[in-house]
């Protein structure tokens, strides 16, 4: 079972892997992505994943073989596993935990497509409730805190599979970025009386120099200390806290909003290795005055080096009232 | 001038450049190093950089010329700038301050090698000297909070000339990671009247399975929670706060220590992109009882992905209790 370890001087987690160990040797050189003709998660080599934990499906077709549209497995190679009891304990001076979870992924297309642009709309809006299923059936189990959606595209982004896919890791505590996240929104809340997403997203239509675009119920923006050329995230107009509220006329818009966005970025940038990350409320959370629910889309343009890794600073060359102009849709 | 901007919901912090923005097409899609015959960093080429700031020089040659053995510049590609005035602001919901700092390079040998490796050890005692020295004389600008060293080797760790280099950035505040170090470790030193870095240097040392090498004044050894594979760390195991105060025999023997590491991961790993970076205090201390400056090594073998960037959680491959086995020396 791989381990969850926190680094006392920092307060970091890492989980780390102990059960087969990655020597010098495998670690290529100059990796890339692996293009074999041979794909686990194309339609007819169901027998290829582990057995599914969810799909949608025409006509009752049997699970495990062809006929689906989304279809959900658990990863192979899970960065924490679902078996096994919550345990934590000291060594010393250092804390660790056992790597209780849940790691899935969430194969979006039948076919061998490697962008989600290129799924027609419905699709792409059956994607999200797929994400929305995933997330309320895993609240249930008690061990679980939190479920982080996240999507990696192209190598440096790291995918290691070019068919299309999102994963779902779920973790036995609130990550630290996320509880950082709320703990801030918390503090703007108690000062304020709203919600720091709300006011974020008033200020930014009113001066509109970074919108990419707005929608009835949705908008995008590149944010304003963007850490990334390009960056850009994704908020609905109402204040919600938890996504997988997310359903009807709003979930359809947002399908189309998140494939405009990919779609313009893919078409500025010539198909930029990126990832996407769901931020919702951890699992106890079922309503939440100052947290608000966002994507965050992040192309991998620029290197992350000593600088960045010694200080939390991040360099952008790009500022983002130009990424938004050229991303406007 | 570039402009620092604060993420309120994060509360990260983002150098924008504002002056030459980056444009789609500045972002190679297959990037790598510039191999080119021409140097600006070799010796004889000394015109081809900003005037040099300080240089380790035989019999007195004149500045810009050769015959230096360490030499350091202003970036000419700076993040921050040391012309203007600490200026901050809000703009709405967001806070904003001019970049103010300064970025120098500092160029360990007049010869085009591309390790430090290469240079024999009382070269790589003149480059932690010429640390020491540039940090002593910043120190003095009552503008600058903070003063990072670091080092970039290899592309995917974000260098962009091969000959052999550290870097120095010099900031307006103390950096989000630091303050956090400096935080946990005050927290512990109120808990425990003691130094979390002494501890943790006397339990690697007490339980042996994580030390590289230890000599008489320095330890290294892969962190319990080592965010990547075969990261390792050095500390000088009697307590100090400030990475300025060393000399003597402390700095050569230091200077052997760090040699000594790099070329076993270099031998371990095929000559590894890597990131090392001195985590000192900050300006204005000048002795902290529960901060204790130490040296991170992270070799860059894994990709960083949606997961990490969503949660704050890394997850290491290998445990560092491999690590340090295949580092020992």
């Amino acid at each position: 079972m791989p381990e969850l370890r926190k680094e006392p001087v920092s307060g970091r987690w890492v989980i780390v892997a102990t059960e087969r160990a990655a020597r010098p040797t495998d670690f290529e050189t100059n990796p890339q992505i692996i293009k074999s003709s041979f794909c686990p998660f194309c339609e007819g080599n169901e027998d290829k994943t582990p057995p599914e934990i969810l799909a949608y499906r025409d006509n009752g077709a049997m699970p495990n073989t062809g006929g689906w549209r989304v279809r959900v497995v658990p990863n192979k190679f899970p960065a924490l596993q679902a078996e096994g009891e919550y345990f934590k304990c000291e060594d010393g001076i250092y804390d660790k935990m056992n790597g209780i979870g849940a790691h899935e992924v969430i194969i979006e297309s039948p076919r061998h497509i490697q962008s989600l642009t290129s799924l027609d709309n419905g699709n792409v809006e059956e994607v999200l409730s797929c994400y929305r299923d995933r997330l309320i059936d895993l609240k249930s189990d008690k061990r679980f805190v939190y479920g982080l959606l996240f999507k990696n595209v192209g190598f440096s982004a790291g995918a290691s599979l070019e068919h299309t896919h999102s994963q779902l890791i779920v973790t036995p505590i609130v990550p630290p970025l996320v509880a950082n996240e709320i703990a801030n929104a918390k503090v703007f809340y108690q000062r304020t009386g709203k919600c720091l997403f709300c006011d974020m997203i008033q200020q930014e239509i009113e001066t509109d120099k970074r919108v990419v675009i707005s929608t009835d119920n949705f908008v995008v923006f590149a944010p304003f200390a963007s850490r990334f050329p390009f960056e850009t995230w994704i908020l609905p107009k109402k204040h919600e806290s938890n996504f997988e509220n997310l359903q009807g006329a709003e979930a359809k818009e947002l399908a189309y909003v998140l494939k405009s966005v990919l779609a313009k970025l893919e078409a500025t940038l010539d198909f930029p290795p990126y990832n996407y990350i769901i931020h919702s409320a951890p699992f106890n959370v079922t309503e939440s005055k100052h947290f608000h629910w966002h994507i965050e889309i992040i192309p991998r343009l620029t290197n992350i080096a000593g600088f960045e890794w010694g200080t939390g600073f991040y360099i952008n060359p790009t500022p983002p009232e130009e990424s938004a102009e050229l991303l406007r849709i």
